[in-house]
């Protein structure tokens, strides 16, 4: 508290990111890293930027990252004016915030979802109406046909992983014409259908995607905004009254490399696929509920065991989940899906510690 | 234009950075970069941080870049808590018009300045005021002290490179204590007086600095703010409700090791500072008009000579220099200082281009 904060300053609450362990070898199954390293492709890339000398390290980036949004939109199939960039999704949320859903009717999305999106609201003072998730965590799209200033979901939702069909997205689409709808597919490439193949169609429709889970590229922080050039336009009008340059020279690099790579990306999103279903299966045999998940992350309660102190047991053991304090949450755990081994281990503590 | 945008969209002038030339090899001094690359430990760091395949990429950055922080902390004899690590110092600038400078008393700066301020006031709504500078273009700094909800400049300031003595801020502060101070040192190495040392004694004195220009790292996106452990507090609040991992991995290894070579720093300035020197006597010979500059900059006009058509005929040579089109200074050119080599290029075409 100082008298010289500006007066929103006092009234935010700030996102707390998931714990960045120090240890050696810790199992971190806590902030839903890809548990494979990126593309060769990518250390080629940065490694091509880096040149002898770091030469290029001395000029500003291209402010427009025009060749990364042209490597993703020839991916995608759209234009270069169909995408902005920006320094990870959590950026690219927080303009969109600002450019697109600031209006006089509030903003809806879920009850429990991203736990930034309140964060982002106060820090711009967009009102908003939060819309309870149905008993088995669902999103029911018809509870968003209401007079709004916009709507905002993931998909997958975080943090429970739960998909929805691409079809209800576009019955909310087609009922919803009048604000943006906004669907974050963070993690839409572990099982679930992006909605960028609607952009061409329904002007008013933001996806929002990322580089940090399914291309491994947390730590260079890239995301994306797909949707019609006008919205693009207000992102990018923002921006340039932000940050011209938000993206560096490596981090456009690697992105870009990332996309050039399908072939790893695929491998990589089926291995974590395939070791979420092992550890659904395997947590389900400890009697674990766990909720249906299209992500690389799982998101299961325990009838028996208390959610906080399972964290606690487990952190004993160098071994790193989630937990939200949070109404209707706080019994259960949130698991990345990591390797098999990892996820092994997990399914191991939990094993001993209900034996204890 | 769009029925989707934020109210707050349409009122935006987005700022415009000067342009990135794609040709092989313009003689480029429209960007203020250094002409000399990063220090090789820089390149060492990033190796390092990479490794052989990556793996740390698909990690999350620290959110705090807290080694950075330390490094830069022990170079200035500060501690962390006194810095704040941003985007590059335009991210730090505009979190600082957020967290410090929106109140009801209006924002004062200069009428010749960096022009990203006014841009920056628009988007976060900030009343401002701007203080002329006085025909020499000179700071006074008792034109400043009026009822006001905050008070920036560069030091030098842009794009006229004139720096203002640490007494003079020292004597602002004495007498402005009510609102924050901001001095943005985008330039200060090349020749002016950090106000860093001040920060223990003035509790509402924030210094802005970045990598970009003098230590050769503006393609890395790192800039920073000095001040009291509350100011700092205030950027990270704002900070963590907008995106909490500001900076990639590859991006705090480079600055930090930037940081720790402190021998190429002080080589790479002093090299500028000759080339200034030089690149103005030059311009002085062929009848310009040279504004006393502490930066890697020179701020010029030629009576006989308008500039608008100077910069076209220099950019016929692929030679790029900065003309804002702005009042008072629509005769000026704005030239970085690049290499010997580059500002004899220059001296040598304007020397065509009046003969012709």
């Amino acid at each position: 508290m100082s008298r010289y904060w500006s007066d929103i300053v006092h009234r935010l609450t700030p996102y707390v990111p998931g714990e960045q362990p120090v240890l050696a070898h810790p199992v971190k199954l806590n902030t839903n890293e890809n548990p494979y390293p990126p593309s060769p492709r990518v250390l080629d890339a940065i490694r091509r930027e880096l040149g002898e000398a770091g030469e290029s390290l001395r000029r500003y980036p291209d402010p427009t990252a025009l060749k990364l949004r042209e490597t993703v939109a020839a991916y995608h199939g759209i234009h270069a004016n169909q995408i902005f960039a920006g320094n990870g999704s959590d950026e690219v949320l927080a303009l969109t915030f600002e450019a697109l859903l600031k209006h006089d009717k509030p903003l809806l999305f879920p009850d429990i979802t991203y736990s930034f999106y309140p964060t982002y609201a106060r820090l711009f003072e967009v009102e908003y109406r939060t819309i309870p998730l149905d008993d088995s965590f669902a999103i029911n799209v018809d509870d968003y046909v209401a007079p709004n200033g916009g709507v905002l979901f993931p998909n997958p939702n975080a943090p429970t992983g739960r998909p929805l069909p691409l079809a209800d997205i576009e019955r909310l689409l087609l009922k919803n014409t009048e604000s943006v709808v906004v669907i974050d597919e963070a993690y839409v490439d572990f099982g679930a259908e992006s909605a960028i193949t609607l952009i061409d169609r329904y002007p008013n429709l933001l996806v929002v995607q990322t580089v940090s889970k399914s291309r491994s590229l947390a730590g260079m922080r890239v995301g994306f905004a797909f949707g019609n050039a006008e919205l693009i336009d207000a992102l990018n009008r923002v921006k340039d009254s932000f940050n011209s340059y938000p993206l560096d020279r490596l981090a456009q690099a690697a992105a870009t490399a990332a996309y050039e790579d399908d072939g790893w990306f695929r491998d990589n999103c089926a291995k974590v696929i395939s070791s979420r279903e092992r550890l659904a299966a395997g947590l389900t045999t400890l009697g674990f509920d766990v909720v249906p998940s299209a992500a690389n992350l799982l998101f299961a309660r325990h009838p028996g065991h208390d959610a906080a102190t399972l964290v606690l047991r487990l952190r004993e053991r160098e071994i790193f989940v989630r937990h939200f304090k949070a109404p209707r949450i706080d019994q259960h755990l949130r698991i990345s899906v990591g390797t098999d081994a990892e996820c092994e281990i997990l399914v191991n503590a939990l094993r001993e510690i209900f034996g204890a």
